[in-house]
């Protein structure tokens, strides 16, 4: 078994990995995160996000990182995928299908209603891939984000 | 103050909101929810999704449903929110406003990192509204979700 829970010793693999991938979106500069902050809130006493991990020959190389979501309609918690990466090196193998894999299972041991993510409109091979094992696109739902000035504006209005 | 956060002695309320949510979108044959599983849902030992309350003359009449989600490049915990209702009774007098306000507040007083949440994408008197309060729409990227058989499916394939 390749994939387990990520710990608190793995944070500094984690930021690794967090700053591999931004720097794979060009987004290197957006990255705030440090050991600190991912150790204070992954590991916290009730932490409600998640990294799970691949592990190969002692070498952190992928990770899933996710919190639990809710639908009101089925009044039952979900899982949201907010970042999957595979390190370039061990791309091809299957790691990114396993990690989806064990989320999926997570999601059935728990009787959660649904796995979700997002995915950039113009990633046609991640596209692709997600319609093959039967994701539904939520086409018509644009999100709305609120941050910095305009947020601490609304909550002093 | 007749905003609140709800507790286990209101969920025939939000039960009732949420049926109402669900004619309006013409989706009530959509709705699981009951009053026992909002219970074991909203207000287990470590609920992760909340619930609150707009109240008015003793008339729980408007609610928000969210849960915390997480941004890996920030390494800080966020809201989303699931759903916003109003009863049509009392729209118009700044509820819903009302709500986003105190969800903000929530934000900058706990240190969190943002405040997201989606829109259907032909409902052109909300997108304004969250235009005119500095929300920036997610225009690249599209949801997927995994369901029923074919989350099953991955789950053990």
């Amino acid at each position: 078994m390749h994939i387990r829970r990520a710990d608190i010793a793995d944070c500094e693999a984690i930021l690794a990995l967090i700053r591999d991938l931004a720097e794979y979106e060009r987004e290197l500069a957006a990255v705030e995160a440090t050991i600190e902050t991912l150790t204070a809130t992954l590991f916290c006493d009730h932490p409600t996000a998640f990294c799970d991990l691949v592990e190969v020959d002692g070498d952190v190389v992928g990770m899933a990182i996710w919190f639990l979501n809710y639908s009101t309609w089925q009044a039952k918690y979900g899982i949201y995928l907010e970042d999957l990466y595979v390190r370039p090196s061990h791309r091809g193998q299957g790691w990114g299908h396993a990690l989806l894999k064990h989320l999926a299972k997570i999601c059935v041991e728990n009787g959660y209603g649904r796995f979700q993510w997002s995915v950039l409109d113009w990633n046609q091979p991640a596209i692709d891939f997600y319609r093959q094992i039967g994701a539904n696109p939520l086409k018509e739902w644009v999100g709305y984000r609120l941050t910095g000035e305009a947020l601490r504006a609304l909550a002093n209005d």
